[in-house]
């Protein structure tokens, strides 16, 4: 997952906001809209070079701030425990009473398993 | 909650890793050790001054971040979800199976209605 498009997107969704205008419009564009570099110096009148130092600016900046506070690893993790809260919770329409609290009880293990 | 000890102590958690070393141990030092300035100084082998500074210059980083990013807001949402869907879940052992259904729908609209 580290190098998917999934990752960049992230990245640029948890962190952008800390990015220079330029790095997070050049990242955006394109690892989010798909434009091409030579579009991407079109659309912000800037050169290939620029848009691809931005980029790779960008790139730089989202991955180093990932790597020493790891928000988006803790916040997967709380994420993955609310899929499979949900699914748990689905079966209990469909199921007996007896049923119904072991899901319950497994649910509440999942809570308490999250990291604080 | 903005300016409350608790607060202070999310965004060193947080964001405390993109603060500069000697910043993020003045800055526990004081909001979570609760040591005054002097004894602050005397650890670090620095003055009161640069103490103070170190302090201040965390305490505006942490902040921006945040109000940049947004993640401690967000990452509370999803905590207070999961406190309401704990206490929801505790709730079934007791209950008759129709119950046991309406919880299991409540559980699913708090899960659906939290924000990506």
């Amino acid at each position: 997952m580290e190098d998917s498009r999934l990752m960049q997107s992230m990245l640029l969704d948890f962190y952008g906001a800390l990015l220079t205008d330029k790095q997070r419009q050049c990242y955006d564009l394109h690892y989010n809209e798909d434009l091409s570099l030579s579009e991407i110096a079109e659309q912000c009148g800037i050169s290939r070079q620029g848009v691809w130092d931005n980029i790779r600016r960008a790139e730089s900046a989202l991955k180093e701030i990932e790597e020493k506070t790891g928000l988006i690893r803790r916040f997967q993790g709380t994420r993955e425990a609310l899929k499979s809260i949900r699914k748990q919770a689905e079966q209990i329409g469909s199921m007996t009473q007896g049923q119904s609290r072991e899901i319950a009880g497994q649910i509440l293990r999942e809570i308490d398993g999250l990291e604080d």
